[in-house]
């Protein structure tokens, strides 16, 4: 094999290696005395020693064969840490290529700015000591571990130019999400979409075990990636000369496969459809903490799970120090910096310059190139209400034709997606079918139907994948839309987690530019899961939500079709939030005509005065968020009005529950007067939610009138049964709510015995028409309002 | 190829599936006349049509020949049924091997019998339309989709007779979860554990798409379960007679190889490595809705996603009656059950006998064949704390040392094993390395430690495979024992709700035995992830846990080493709970000495008097849970004694975090008395939790003082910092605490101003000296108790 590097080019990128790896370990050691130009004291030792050292040899040592191919290739390249950890190997390859400079300028390329940005690292009110958002050319944190590879598909997908590429490491490989990441290359088009490169970085060893990976043979390891789908080329190896030039010579027939696999995908005519390419990836063996020191205490330290964190701690162990000193100089920082502290010009040079930089590619800042979607005018798609209750409609069907006509309008920018795991057509929305198919590049069968290469239509059965490419998707400025069970959705609460954790730290970094929000329809919700039992029966992820910064979070419960339109027109057109929409897909009733729908979302919460009779002086507040528990709740105005013609009764509806708050406490808070002017401040309020209860009482506890407010929602009661039963388990259905109500206003405490009565009757009088009839009894239609 | 089945078995081996599929369909549409007897009619097919016929008679021919091989080989044999909707096939095979009616005898094996099991099915207060905890033979729910291999191998291991035959979906090999499954064979010794038969069910479609496995080449998908480390083993085909004989050789062979992997291991001395076998599995595939129709209206149903739930529905069309009277009369029930309905004598022998049968076996029972932990005595483990605040320890580290005896005293019951990914030492459990190593099949180098293959540390960088591990573990009647990072054990949360739902469902079956707790240690927690930063900060599994069944669910935050030794042996010896128990892994502060901390925790929350100089008449209640919120709390007293002399505090800790709930809502609830004890009726409370604060108001909104709660907790703020800048981040350090409590007592009211500036002074201080110095100031140690 004849050297891809000249030797004058090996030497170079040798020494840039060197630099990082320097600059890497400083950041973790070091708060003073940059580049040891006097001998190394206890005092210039940080008091705290963070950081993971592990890993970042290798992520350093591909960052700088990723800058040579992008210099000779103009190649459009962002990089994918998996392992974030290792924070401070970024940090040094963006400082060496100028980026982090021009996104930081107090970290200066002299001395001065090598001293900061050794002691910032890891440092209180210093930055993270992961790759994190604060770090150019990121758009992946990577500290849980699992999602590059999703995020990494994400990034390419309608990036035809873009090349992610993609470290995973052998411990992040052991992960659910990573396991099933591999199979994205099934939903990426080479004719459309860019391309990924994979990089399995096999060090061997997490923090204190071997990786799997690393401990099955070459040929078992060989069949995995071939099973995946992808032809695995392999660099191994730990004399990094020999490295050097394997890796070089690997990554440039990489680039040639890519290319081929694009021309060829894209000679054809775009529209026709092509066989799945095998798709290259590296596996890059090389050992953990590479370059680090042999041994420590006699331990062996390089190439083992000891290495993975700080190889040398406890400076109290005066060799220590000496140790720490030889590691230092082992990399010749003399010859990598002038006596000013800056990078030699020669050195430098081998960098991309400007975009070309991996930490200064706008697509790794995907606001600076997001577009706003082209939309639709959303009140075409309404349904005609002319009086509440008049007309029933399928919620999600009415949404799906407005996404179709999103999807439509924006077909030639190419920026917008819609994700689900197996559902779309399930949950309704398949009207989108009309203009865009499901992305499928395995092979396709005389029976499927919407299936083809050219879809953006995202569905594989993986909730973990749908929300790691959307995400992905979002962060390189593009648009998207999550449509999945309710139930399952907390498959994904880790990784909600960390995209809301992300979307925090990125609101207070100047140069990182807001994105589109994270939008999610959670449909075939608890209270419509009475068919598939218990199993799907699960509304706590607006519990989970809700702990996020309330300045990211936003949770809508739309009551009908027409507010549900209202409701995803304002999330799709927002920014940097994650949107938590809950609607139905069961015929339904429908309460408000358009005009009136948003109205009442725009304010988030109102009267529905047209349900209303109590002219400003109730008896009791019927209060309902959700549409099963709205349909209840009119269900049980209705029944009070038959049982007590007389009661006062004020319906309210939240669509929006962050409303619910203090304003001190989110920013769609009502203030308190006009809290009360719903809530009253001594009236009975019977709430019917669609999720646990005390998500009211959590939100509403610093309220007025909060104890006077009773909530029923789900309380953990399911099984297959009826619809109407799923309510009836749980009390939240009509004549419970009608009885809760009764209860609580004084002045028919004499009605309470007969009206309990009655209502174990009806209970009866259910229980044993569903047990004969294997079917809800016909339900209440007569609705009886004020006007 | 010889045939394996004699023309006579093979003959009646058909028939019982047939009798399998009849039953089935019966039970998705039929509600009187199970036998045809009379021409069918519309009055008999049920009002809603519910269930999952897709994957349905795949499962049945499945449960057919694995009658076959426990009959001739008397084999030990469980069943997992990954694709779980398909209930109504589980049902049929146990109704006909008789262990359906006996756990149901009113499901009689005659015709009223069959009647009755047609009805049930997913009708109102009948049974779940999916395999459920009611199905006997279960240890799983298959509703999620994901988890069945992680349960395969968690009840294989130290089962070493048993053979668990895993069928997984082609839908749900899709997910996360299942993706990394596949690897546990890395973690099973076959001279010590089971086998696992992996069995995947390539029926080629989900709801409305293919599957990925079923649309790659066989060369990718045979390279992929090589890569994975299996030898597959490719049974396809539609025509039944063809596929029985396939199946039929290949279970045959398959048995053999398991044995021979198995006496070879198991000849060697146990003690010996021996090299990691490649284990069969099966691709069994053949089309969805097998024997279904053909076509309905027009379009292709057998063999397509069509099939995935009820193929004919809609009985408005009048052509349907008939197409469904012709498919159930396709499996000629007449030659198949007598005129009474009692399945044929010499069908009926085909299915092996008492626990033999996959229904009645006690291994899906784990209850049955549960036994306890031998226990060591907690208090054997105890710190000596003469004094509170006199010595510091690292709880985790000290629970490590219990932990490991648990495990000595139980090496020959072969039923206790620790979980966790990647983090036992990290834990600071690693005591447990004495007794036993860390369970690895994979190679093993010469820098490894603790890893062998007889451990009964399971380690695994996938949180998914340790919590379906151990569930699998659990559910067959042993104990266990997770410990991880606590903000992502949010990774499994889905997991944990289905784990939830099986608990709360079994309670009520009388023939399911409580099973052994799921004991989760949550350490390396949200105050002391500063190191990692942000992405590992996450309290939010409390608020997840706490929305469960509250019969099944609990939660523990000990302040220190002996609390939570004495929480531990609880837990260990607990049964069908899911126990949350958080602890931190740092050198702290201690509290109490044993038989303290014995009494604190068996109440669960209590005034520490020591710490308290109220004298039953306190100006203030300052509460704590979670061991740094205490060290913070304890703080803060010391510091509010220094500044106001005569300040009267009340000191309350709380361990067990369900004593908050009104005892309506949690049978751990205090009843209201006890509360005002602690809390009083009118004081203000400063409440410093180390969780989201809005749980502590969502678990006390009943209670008589909840409007003078004032709670501190995790707000979503953090990074790499300090650990007491962490504190101070979120307003939950010391001088935030006593600041708090002088703000809320009227009679210091001419002091807040001055405490206010004092605070924002220190708070100066304190930033200007971790800025400077790297590290926190050094701590408050003399600490002032009223004793």
């Amino acid at each position: 094999m004849s050297d891809t590097l000249s030797p004058a080019l090996l030497h170079k990128m040798h020494a840039y290696w060197r630099a990082a790896n320097y600059l890497s370990v400083g950041q973790i050691y070091l708060q003073s005395n940059p580049l040891l130009k006097s001998p190394l004291k206890l005092e210039h030792v940080k008091p705290r020693l963070l950081g993971h050292w592990g890993t970042t040899p290798g992520l350093n040592f591909l960052y700088v064969h990723l800058n040579r191919l992008i210099q000779e290739n103009d190649l459009n390249m962002i990089y994918i840490i998996g392992p974030g950890h290792g924070g401070p190997g970024i940090v040094a390859n963006t400082y060496l290529e100028g980026s982090y400079t021009e996104f930081y300028p107090a970290i200066e390329r002299n001395e001065h700015g090598l001293a900061r940005l050794f002691r910032q690292f890891s440092w209180p009110y210093g930055i993270p000591s992961h790759v994190a958002p604060e770090t150019p050319g990121s758009i992946h944190e990577g500290g849980e571990l699992g999602y590059s590879l999703a995020h990494a598909f994400g990034a390419a997908f309608d990036n035809p130019d873009l090349i992610v590429s993609c470290v995973i490491g052998d411990g992040e490989a052991e992960t659910g999400a990573l396991a099933a990441s591999w199979h994205s290359n099934k939903f990426l088009n080479p004719a459309r979409d860019g391309a990924v490169l994979p990089i399995l970085h096999l060090n061997g060893f997490k923090i204190a075990n071997p990786t799997i990976l690393a401990r099955i043979s070459k040929q078992e390891l060989t069949e995995l990636m071939l099973g995946y789908g992808y032809e695995p080329h392999f660099v191994e190896g730990d004399d990094p000369m020999l490295v050097h030039q394997l890796l070089a010579s690997t990554l440039d027939s990489v680039l040639a496969k890519i290319r081929e696999i694009q021309n060829k995908a894209r000679a054809n005519n775009q529209t026709e459809s092509h066989e799945r390419p095998k798709w290259p990836m590296i596996v890059f063996r090389t050992p953990k903490g590479w370059t680090g020191p042999k041994t420590v205490d006699g331990k062996p330290m390089e190439g083992t799970w000891r290495a993975h964190q700080v190889p040398i701690a406890d400076f109290k162990t005066p060799e220590h120090l000496a140790l720490l000193e030889v590691w230092l100089k082992s990399y010749k920082p003399e010859e990598l910096f002038d006596e000013n502290g800056k990078f030699l010009k020669e050195l430098a040079a081998l960098a991309p310059t400007g975009h070309r930089r991996m930490g200064a590619n706008p697509h790794a800042n995907g606001g600076l190139l997001m577009h706003s979607l082209t939309m639709p005018h959303f009140h075409d798609y309404a349904i005609t209400v002319l009086q509440p209750g008049s007309v029933k409609a399928e919620a999600t069907r009415v949404l799906g034709k407005f996404l179709r006509d999103v999807m439509k309008l924006n077909l030639e920018k190419e920026n917008f997606r819609l994700f689900g795991p197996d559902e779309t057509a399930s949950n309704r929305l398949d009207a989108v079918f009309e203009v865009s198919g499901k992305e499928w590049m395995a092979e396709i069968d005389g029976v499927d139907v919407n299936l083809n290469q050219q879809g953006r239509v995202m569905e594989v059965l993986s909730e973990h994948l749908c929300q790691g490419w959307l995400e992905g998707y979002l962060l390189t400025g593009r648009h998207g839309f999550f449509s999945c069970y309710e139930a399952f959705i907390h498959i994904i609460d880790s990784m909600l987690n960390q995209h809301a954790k992300w979307l925090k730290v990125t609101k207070d970094i100047p140069w990182r530019k807001p994105i589109a929000s994270l939008n999610y329809l959670l449909t075939s919700h608890v209270w419509r899961q009475d068919h598939n039992g218990f199993s799907h029966q699960d509304p706590g992820f607006i519990d989970h939500v809700a702990n996020k910064k309330s300045d990211v979070v936003r949770i809508y419960l739309p009551p009908d079709a027409n507010c549900l339109l209202s409701v995803a027109d304002h999330c799709l057109r927002s920014r940097h939030y994650i949107n938590v929409i809950i609607a139905g897909k069961q015929p339904e009733w429908q309460w408000l005509d358009i005009d009136a729908a948003v109205r009442h979302c725009s304010i988030g919460a109102g009267i529905w005065q047209w349900a209303s009779n109590d002219e400003g002086k109730p008896d009791v507040v019927m209060a309902c968020a959700g549409d099963v528990p709205t349909l209840e709740t009119m269900a049980a105005v209705t029944l009070l009005r038959e049982y007590i013609p007389d009661i006062r009764i004020c319906v309210v509806n939240v669509v929006d529950l962050m409303v619910l708050q203090p304003q001190s406490e989110h920013p769609h808070g009502l203030e308190d007067h006009d809290f009360d002017a719903l809530f009253t401040l001594d009236k009975p309020v019977i709430f019917a939610f669609h999720g646990y209860p005390t998500m009211i009482h959590k939100l509403t506890y610093r309220r007025h009138n909060h104890h006077n407010i009773h909530v029923r929602g789900y309380k953990e009661e399911g099984t297959t049964t009826t619809p109407f039963d799923m309510v009836v388990l749980n009390d939240l259905d009509r004549y419970r709510l009608a009885l809760d109500a009764i209860t609580r206003i004084p002045r028919l405490a004499d009605r309470v015995e007969a009206e309990t009565a009655r209502y174990w009757t009806t209970m009866e009088r259910h229980k044993l028409y569903v047990s004969e009839h294997g079917d809800d009894m016909p339900e209440v239609k007569d609705w009886r309002w004020s006007s």
